[in-house]
């Protein structure tokens, strides 16, 4: 299992974990603390959207591990993110041309997790998502990825255009999702590929797009605009894998 | 729009639409509030599990369209199901063989709606789902069907195999979703028919399955066991329109 749970004990450490970026799932604070240091890190969960319970003395006692909790203790994801490199090794290792996917700001933890469990499911070798602006690896995206998180790596990265023009030269080619492209039956989807999924409400970035190769559309015949996220990834996904198959 | 919230208000009404089996979304009730008519509707809602709040009676006094909510108001979802015929004549008038998607008892409504919004967008001519188990036709499955539910019907139905053996009768061919079938792009998915997404947990019941003509399996490489329900129902769903389209 690369993927658990964890729990921060103390004012400063969870303060410093909010600082320095880490997902943090749920916090517990001591009811009716009100002090400047538990201020702060109120505040850094209301900016961070985290779910904060206000609990008892005994609570807190019963959940922390040190003993030492001050009146704060945070649940944070601890997960180990893979190298784009463990990604394209695991491909070379499996003796199949790299199949990864991309996902350019996924923000539901739901969507997230079912594009980790497809990702899976259609052999891909891995997912790579970008540090910004993003849904995280947290207990949400963990349990709807139905396990996959424990198989299939997801690296994390700087910025999503310079992988994929770092990954081209290795030979990748790139295919991203729109619904303005050339209908997927009728591209070539078999040869070493990065499939770019776009945000639920925008779709794949302009940046991101110009580095593509292909756009990719899913026909739609129906009323309205577009698939659900992750479906999109799975519908683009399983054509990966015919065309593979075939 | 065949889908708009309704509010039901005061102690008969609330009770009388949990009686009758209609979709409670949510309940309000006046803070403090607890006698023996307020009682029954509470354990009702937590029978339902029906999101129950306790309010000041500023708020429900504002919420109120009728002036008399007696301490309790509830809103439901009211959206007209269509009929399994209406289905049939929306193929009939697009000039296009049925395709349908019939969901074996899916629980999630971020699922239900999803599933929705891609028959909507793969040009099923409908979804009918079963009365008993089933999520209902909620807020939560309207926002999650992105407005695919203003424009595919949804029929609800007391058994879903009598359905199936009717609509056999009709000419057409019902597919249901398993890992152990066959895989999908060797069945010919091209004629007259119904896809059957089984539920999130157990897939397929038997006595549906039974009633079913082919078993389609999705190819799977990798670790886990399957694809979340609604991703299952997208990758299907395209396979009919890549067969309808060559």
């Amino acid at each position: 299992m690369r993927y658990e749970e964890m729990t921060i004990e103390g004012r400063n450490a969870v303060m410093e974990a909010f600082r320095s970026g880490k997902t943090i799932d749920r916090l517990y604070v001591l009811k009716g603390c009100q002090d400047g240091p538990v201020n702060s890190i109120l505040r850094e969960a209301r900016k961070g959207n985290v779910l904060t319970d206000f609990v008892k003395k005994e609570r807190l006692d019963q959940m922390s591990k040190t003993g030492k909790h001050q009146g704060v203790i945070a649940l944070a994801a601890a997960y180990e993110y893979a190298e784009v490199e463990d990604i394209l090794k695991l491909a070379e290792e499996k003796g199949e041309p790299p199949f990864l996917i991309l996902l350019d700001n996924i923000e539901d933890p739901h969507n997230l997790g079912a594009i980790i469990r497809t990702a899976n499911l259609a052999g891909a070798h891995g997912v790579i998502i970008p540090k910004r602006r993003a849904a995280g690896l947290t207990a949400t995206v963990a349990k709807a990825s139905a396990g996959a998180l424990n198989y299939t790596p997801v690296a994390k990265v700087t910025n999503l255009g310079a992988t994929i023009e770092a990954l081209k030269e290795k030979g990748l080619w790139f295919v991203c999702a729109d619904m303005d492209g050339t209908v997927m039956y009728s591209l070539d989807l078999k040869g070493p590929i990065g499939l770019v999924i776009g945000n639920e409400g925008e779709g794949v970035s302009r940046l991101v797009k110009e580095k593509c190769d292909f756009t990719a559309a899913i026909p739609v015949k129906g009323e309205i605009d577009s698939l659900n996220a992750s479906v999109a990834a799975g519908v683009l996904a399983y054509e990966i894998v015919r065309q593979r198959m075939g």
